[in-house]
């Protein structure tokens, strides 16, 4: 039964990645929880929400995210 | 000071019907809640928090839900 | 679909009670969604997690919540 | 560590709001949180995500908040 | 700067498969938000929080979860 | 109607520190919320909860929290 729920920030993720997200994070929760019994009889009753954020509504370190601020962390400019 | 939080599909809830689910939910558990003490006075202080979420944010067994999918589990059809 | 979360007070709910509410609000929730077709498909669908709070952890107008409090206020008086 | 989340009514946070409400209380909890030690070091590892809720989502005593009702509150006509 | 929360039942997880799901599943949803980036510079800003539920706070259909209800479940005789 | 969550290590805050931390917040984004009405009648409606997570459940960067992590992110040792 475990519950899922992934905050992200809006506009980042497809909806191509929201399926492979939802598939290889639900797979990887029930395989843990299960083992070393198979994950499938668990996934029915595996579930997982993702959750869009707004850049303005998310703050780190007590400053709003911009799209800016994202494309420098990922790029490993900080 | 219950504070409830129920997550639903996007779409699936006409205003009057949150309006119902609100009131119901709520009394239900100040009801409980305060039993055997009548749940009138914990109302003000019960919240309930509908939010709600797009088809292709809810994953179920690692599968985006889909408008089907939802219709053939309200039809028994799984 | 539906996802209940409900959270209380520590120690206010007995096993009881707790088995009472998480019944009772799950048929609702799942009888207003499906309704006007039966709730009965959409029931096993259904999750219902009660979190308990420390009185310490819970603040309301600033201030923690205290047993007297909780009782003061169950009792009209406030 | 601290994460921080915080429900308000949809509508009621300008954007100037929510950068000051975001900025304010990350200090404090970072301050709090590693005093007697300056927070500056915390800063970077505390967030804080703003969630909006629509008013028809947001239930109190068991009713709907609308904005007459806000007005009320805020007026202290209640 | 995803923010991951994994609610499973008490109990069910050994500190070492904790570990495991942290690890897994932050480099997961890291992977996905950055591709074709690499996921190296998310990493850090990739939180990963598991709550532990207590088997009588969590229900399913309406009924407390069980000890004997995940075994069924997990062995497939549901 | 705020209602503002927060987790943190389990261990961090003295009952002290909770009581200071859910009366500066609970004011903070009162006065917000409210500005340029004074807060005072918000404040009442204002609820702040504080989450204890164990070391062990926090994932940063696919690595478990220990107490020697947050002592060398305090001291700025990272």
């Amino acid at each position: 039964m475990p519950f899922i729920n992934i905050k992200v920030l809006k506009g980042t993720l497809s909806n191509e990645k929201k399926a492979d997200m939802i598939k290889r994070v639900s797979e990887t929760v029930a395989e843990i929880e299960t083992s070393p019994h198979p994950k499938d009889n668990l996934m029915p009753h595996t579930w997982c929400v993702i959750e869009e954020v707004d850049f303005e509504n998310w703050g780190i370190g007590g400053n709003q995210v911009t799209a800016e601020m994202l494309q420098a962390i990922v790029a490993g400019n900080t």
